[in-house]
């Protein structure tokens, strides 16, 4: 059974939204991925209203199974934190609005998720999403990488279970295998 | 002209929606008050839904042709503040969805606009919204009353002018000239 996942990494300058298909055995495709822009010199309620627009139109196109975003946390700057709040109660109502339920992961869960590590920078997890999806180049910019990271950190999380036999694997669950072992090594230092 | 205006005291737990039709020379009048409620044990998720909806249906039930909201601090506890965000960021959705202006006030604002002080406690806001709209009885819960003291701030603010002559002034326009008063001369002091 394969579902789709929306990625959703909220931003008002730049909001990312990535879509994947997950299959059986951590196997994952790329459905689409994109940025969602607004200016910050417009109202702020015109940048929510836009952001929540494309989303809804997303969302209506892919119908996807499942909606993963990235948790807000309160360590954060607070200017950015209500911007990133106010796009995630938007995420919030449009996932109740359509059924669709949706997952909350944070931004370390994400990257020891793809990278191994949850202290990966931007550049680690963006080489990761390109070699697990079988990009042929790293998503740009890091916000729409970023949005890929979290469907494939729920699809991954969801799914449970491990690799049984490396013959078995396709170059995204060796990318995964190589990186959980990167990162059961880096702890054992 | 009269205008209807639609104020959101935004919470999770208790969100409070009032609407006043807003006159000539500062006459305001009740048109409804409601608190929706959402219980602490639901999903975040279906929280943030059920709010949106009442709050659509609401909208789409008076037609506002303004929405006045809380403008949400930094100072606060983080924790409320992310709620309130999530609200805040579906209301602005909702509002641009269906081409309402919305206008932000801070509390001390509302507070002002209402008691003539910016440091009224919630029972003086409750005591003079039931006073400015003729009510017997101060609305209930304080989320209540606390949307139609934002709604009333937002109507006094956008009609701006002072009142002329206290012949003319409705009951209304006494009870704000009071208030007006009084913080001129707490000033003072």
């Amino acid at each position: 059974m394969t579902t789709r996942v929306l990625g959703v990494d909220p931003g008002l300058t730049r909001c990312g939204v990535g879509v994947i298909l997950a299959g059986a055995s951590r196997r994952v495709s790329l459905v689409s991925v994109d940025t969602i822009r607004t200016d910050a010199s417009s109202e702020l309620v015109d940048r929510i209203g836009h952001i929540g627009e494309e989303i809804e139109k997303l969302i209506l196109n892919v119908k996807p199974s499942a909606i993963a975003i990235e948790r807000v946390f309160s360590q954060q700057n607070l200017r950015s934190v209500m911007g990133v709040a106010q796009i995630s109660g938007v995420v919030f109502m449009l996932a109740h609005k359509h059924a669709i339920p949706v997952f909350l992961h944070t931004p370390s869960e994400v990257k020891a998720a793809v990278t191994g590590s949850g202290r990966a920078n931007k550049q680690q997890v963006g080489q990761m999403v390109a070699k697990i999806l079988g990009l042929e180049e790293v998503p740009k910019p890091a916000d729409a990488a970023d949005s890929l990271a979290i469907a494939i950190c729920h699809a991954w999380k969801s799914v449970g279970g491990t690799v049984s036999s490396s013959s078995e694997m396709t170059s995204a669950q060796k990318a995964w295998q190589a990186a959980e072992q990167n990162a059961t090594a880096s702890k054992r230092r």
